[in-house]
């Protein structure tokens, strides 16, 4: 009985944060996995989820360039950002990486206040894009340290917020509370005829219970105090966008994706004219990145995905659950693969994730694991392959036996 | 196509030092795979390696009794060791577990000078076997941490060493550089009839540069000088033994197992007639244990082994090996689950193991991994199994893309 190999195997991971990006993940996944089966045919696809590196993957994808650009960070000190002039069949398009100007990362942990962190490194990425000539904008919210309702950014795009004696307003989150009108007379000219879309995890909205304040705030840093004081600052800035919007039906306060990005996707959708859309199926449209990631999908024979963390939230539209969807659709097995398989990992099994497994060899340091992403993905993929193919012996015994059994019960049945 | 799942496994392992027996990790890798698959049948059988553990497992197997003795421990205290009667048709036959007396674990971390510790607990506890009526005895060599050449084991059995002045030495390797002479006269009448089987690694030799001194002393704790004392002293108890040794041709200074046990091996070897066997050889005939391994072996779909540690040691004769040499006599797939994959530890492929997995799930401290050992295992365990049957739903998957392929051939032939 010959062994059974996958022919042909679809590498499509999401980044591990502070370890490797989702181009290195990949790669490393791929040499793990020629390791262990030399013939196979592989195929890499890194998935950008809106976060840290989505930019450089989509500028890579389509042959684009990546555009590093000095804008406002978080704390107010300057940041080297960076947006993407994409190539190929997308050219005419940028892509503004949210996190690489206002993501959590660059806030320092002794300056996690979300109240006074802000977004005008955004809006600043953006008005760097519409003065290069760019009419098609795709922001993409991810990783974020600010809550600011995207005020800064609306800030950065000629928007005046006011308070009730006409005094401009400073940055943060927290002094919308004072927020009483707009001045946009000196909004961005090229703003009306640019189309914008935000790439977010529609999940997120602005107000309310399950709003940015309460979810986000204390990852972000907040007290219980200062969450309760951002919720109400926040509540009052959807009252003035309220004023201003020019989407009809657009609700501000709990409509899919205003809560992205610290509400970024609120104030952007309702001056600027974003739309807001799901960021997988704006990222991996293939008219976006020219890949044409459901047809790899169809013609695989296994998929591996990765994230840094395989956790209870992973089914909640983080990328490995995205693969598994498309995966699940043409029945196509995914393995998934993690820095970290933390509480409730095996819930993936649910979203169509067949097996999960750990990079971690021994006890080792978290720092450590982080240092050597490289080389335990690569051994990973490795030794996951290689109990892959274990299975494939195990099932081509068990059907060797099956027959053998089968021709037994014949042999009876003639006798 | 229907999944190819594996009918019958067999769970195999040896325990992991510090942090669970061989039954326990047996019984954790079960539940983990009768989680994954619920309806197949599992045996289990605890793999002893004749270091900690073995008399217990032996006990279980055969539905013998395990004797608690207290005995002069390494380093002179009491410790409670014990041996076993083994049960069934293994009844009359009395296992000694060396480590419980005089091993490692027993030796404080401030105390670890191997030219001072003793056996003299191993030689208490075959004492006691003997006067207990017991005429055939294992010794389980394993684990050891002791350098004496057995000399503290033979003075609990009678023997009297002696220096030129007819003075008797004290306990300890180191003393023995004034070794001139044995008084027999003393020594356990019931000796003479008793067939004892050292059960070690016979790998292990006494003296020269592969030596007990050189090999293991660094490992117990010995500084340089200390390790060329202790050399010179056994090689002057190897020219002692050698004047009282009744065994024709035996090579007490590099024979095969002298070494066992720091020395151990030779010195019953040399005086009380022991026969020095391969460890496996003998814990795992089936005349002993009652269990056909070969027979569970053979019948199995797949076999799952394990070790605390999995690296460049391991095809050495550890126990994974050794399941794995005698998997592959039949054919059958053998996954390997450890709880440290080291240094070295794809070289387990070249003998025969097919598959390894880590059961840390994310990085953590040695201690907390040692404390979690039962779930880690259990855990792992159900997650390589997902992926196993992963594997087979690749096989089946490619096999019936073969047989699309080849009516595709079949047709374009025919047409």
């Amino acid at each position: 009985m010959a062994l059974k190999v996958p022919h042909r195997i679809l590498v499509a991971p999401s980044g591990f944060k502070e370890s490797l990006d989702a181009p290195s993940v990949a790669s490393a996944i791929a040499i793990g996995v020629r390791r262990a089966l030399p013939g196979v045919a592989v195929d890499t696809v890194p998935i950008p989820d809106g976060g840290e590196g989505t930019a450089k993957i989509l500028a890579e994808a389509t042959g684009g360039t990546l555009v590093p650009a000095t804008v406002t960070g978080p704390v107010g000190e300057p940041v080297v950002a960076q947006w993407a002039r994409l190539g190929g069949a997308s050219t005419g398009t940028a892509v503004v990486e949210m996190a690489s100007a206002a993501g959590l990362r660059l806030v320092p942990g002794d300056r996690r206040d979300p109240g006074a962190t802000t977004t005008r490194g955004v809006g600043e990425l953006i008005a760097a894009a519409l003065d290069d000539g760019f009419r098609r904008i795709v922001i993409g919210c991810g990783d974020s340290g600010t809550s600011d309702g995207g005020a800064g950014a609306l800030w950065a795009l000629g928007v005046r917020i006011l308070d009730r004696d006409g005094g401009v307003l400073p940055d943060g989150g927290r002094h919308l509370v004072r927020a009483d009108r707009l001045d946009l007379d000196a909004l961005h000219p090229a703003l009306a005829d640019t189309e914008i879309v935000l790439a977010c995890n529609t999940h997120n909205v602005l107000c309310g219970a399950r709003g940015v304040a309460p979810v986000f705030g204390p990852q972000k840093g907040a007290t219980p105090t200062q969450v309760d004081e951002l919720s109400a600052a926040l509540d009052r800035w959807a009252g003035v966008l309220e004023q201003h919007c020019t989407t009809d039906g657009f609700d501000i306060r709990t409509g899919p994706g205003t809560g992205a990005s610290g509400g970024l996707g609120a104030g952007l959708a309702a001056l600027a004219g974003a739309r807001i859309a799901s960021r997988f199926d704006v990222l991996l449209d293939s008219g976006l990145s020219g890949i044409d990631l459901d047809a790899l999908v169809a013609r695989a024979d296994l998929i591996i995905t990765a994230e840094g963390s395989i956790d209870f939230q992973t089914p909640h539209g983080k990328v490995p659950a995205e693969i598994a969807r498309r995966a699940q659709q043409v029945g196509v097995p995914v393995l998934a693969l993690a820095g970290s398989l933390g509480r409730g990992a095996p819930d993936v099994h649910d979203v169509g994730i067949g097996a999960i497994a750990s990079i971690i060899p021994v006890p080792m340091k978290l720092e450590d694991a982080v240092a050597n992403g490289h080389d335990l993905l690569v051994e990973a993929a490795a030794r996951s392959m290689r109990l892959l193919m274990l299975g494939s012996a195990v099932a081509c015994r068990s059907k060797g036996r099956g027959k053998k059994n089968k021709r037994r019960v014949a042999a009876v049945a003639a006798a």
